[in-house]
């Protein structure tokens, strides 16, 4: 799930760039992020498309109900804010007016009790044929605690919460009729990082943070991107039970990438966990040069959809 | 386009409520209010959906851009507020990927810079075969200026801003060929009071508004319902030039029904056709008791959506 991006429209993307800010930052983070005194506001929002995320056949009202709000939340955890709010806006066929939608909100608001965020407004709307569904959540922290993807540092640590790969095995689990692994009731039960990003957001080491949400070979690109920095990556020590292909490339995983000073990083991780109960893996460190170097235990390697071709 | 609404998922809704609110107003408005500090932030959103709000062969990718923007913005005006920014999430088939989306936000950024409103962020996905469009409008206002409908109360004037049913007579001219008539024309057109509701917002004596989004015969009742009184309108008083059955039951006009101080109403109304060039008229008067009565010159009438019945 790509965050706002209207790179597509190209030059009318730019003529929205002459008008004024108001105090928002432009786009490129997770969320768009406004000052409100010593605070700031964060908001993100997600389209949902039945067919094109979800089949009605295959996922549980209940289950599109929970990834639903959980995208979205996990956008803000990833900014260092605790999610307060949120808007739903459901589009919604004849075909999904009563049992549909009654499981769908049970399901949202299982999340939403769950991480103590409060529904605040919405649209409720007909549609043709198919459900689209659009949220957005509104995340609120001290300024000074907001993290974006635009301040890695040359030698920072880069490390995950948690494990990777979990949730895109349990995908590939469910579409081979296995339902009932450990990684397709984890990936039926994602979980965002609400606590450990709110928590990481108090930390001045930290520098950089996202979200896993398409697999961290393309995520830390954006990391990179926005601080004109580049990355080395030791595959032997990503965080996953499973194919690396799934740690590396398979998305909604809701586990954050960030980057950490390193004089700092040792502490941090202790503290984290034992604050958190999570762990945090180092998995690689912010170089200079702008490019992305893949190494296994120190010897360069080169990754790709196939998997990485040894040197 | 109804605000907020939820109310069919019944028992579902109501355990939303038990949830902490962090700040933010229950649902009721036009917006969701939340403060912060001396000032307040607005927000709304609305879904607009292919073939049940426009038909991509009767109306130009331009204006459903335009259209798909300013139903929020007239949200937030309606609030007091001044908006400055707004989210935009489209899902979009293969057939629209080019063309359309190049016209559709041609016609957002033309709403966006006329009325000094950023982009601040969104989403863009596939669709099967049907555009949908979310909008959020953001909007910022002194907290002392939000206007809220549960704020009429009883004796206050009745009042509309500019002209009724327009929007809804060039609709059916445009369903039955005539696209170049004055009031076509205006449905294609259509501005949001942004100037006026800001305006209105500065000003003590105006105690509840909204805009009108179904027409004043069916959103005066929100006004009703919230502020807990009743409504007697003298549809003499209806500033149309067409069929009252327009003014009244017709959408997409975004004009502002509010309510006003009756002792403050006549200078409030002389400044405020002066700072805005808009015309203000009083068409009625909050009662106690909770009805809604209907007069013409001072006869009791009765409306139905056929028409009026006078006794």
């Amino acid at each position: 799930m790509k965050k706002s991006e209207f790179s597509f429209i190209g030059d009318i993307a730019k003529m929205f760039n002459a008008l004024p800010h108001h105090g928002f930052e432009p786009i490129g983070d997770d969320c768009t992020v406004i000052d409100i005194g010593d605070e700031a506001l964060v908001l993100t929002t997600d389209m949902l498309v039945e067919d094109v995320h979800f089949l009605r056949a295959a996922s549980s009202a209940e289950e599109v109900g929970r990834k639903s709000i959980l995208v979205n939340i996990s956008d803000v955890a990833a900014m260092g804010a605790k999610p307060v709010a949120t808007l739903l806006s459901l589009s919604l066929p004849e075909s999904a007016q009563e049992e549909w939608v009654e499981g769908f909100m049970r399901g949202y608001h299982e999340v939403s009790e769950r991480e103590g965020v409060a529904l605040v407004g919405g649209d409720t709307t007909a549609s043709r044929d198919k459900i689209t569904i659009n949220v957005v959540a509104i995340g609120r922290a001290p300024k000074a605690n907001i993290k974006r993807r635009s301040a890695a540092r040359i030698g920072d640590i880069i490390c995950v919460t948690g494990e990777l790969g979990i949730s895109s095995k349990g995908l590939v689990d469910i579409m081979f009729g296995d339902l009932d692994t450990t990684a397709a009731r984890c990936h039926r039960n994602a979980q965002a990082r609400t606590t450990e990003g709110a928590w990481l957001g108090t930390q001045e080491d930290v520098h950089a943070m996202m979200d896993v949400s398409d697999g961290i070979a393309s995520d830390i690109k954006h990391i990179m991107e926005q601080s004109k920095v580049g990355a080395e990556i030791d595959t032997a020590l990503i965080p996953t039970d499973y194919d690396l292909r799934f740690a590396l490339s398979g998305g909604e995983d809701y586990e954050l990438l960030l980057t950490v000073a390193s004089d700092g990083f040792e502490s941090l991780k202790r503290e984290f966990e034992n604050a958190t109960g999570c762990q945090l893996t180092a998995i690689g460190r912010i170089t200079d040069g702008g490019e992305l170097r893949w190494v296994e235990n120190d010897a360069t390697i080169e990754f790709n959809f196939e998997g990485f071709k040894h040197f």
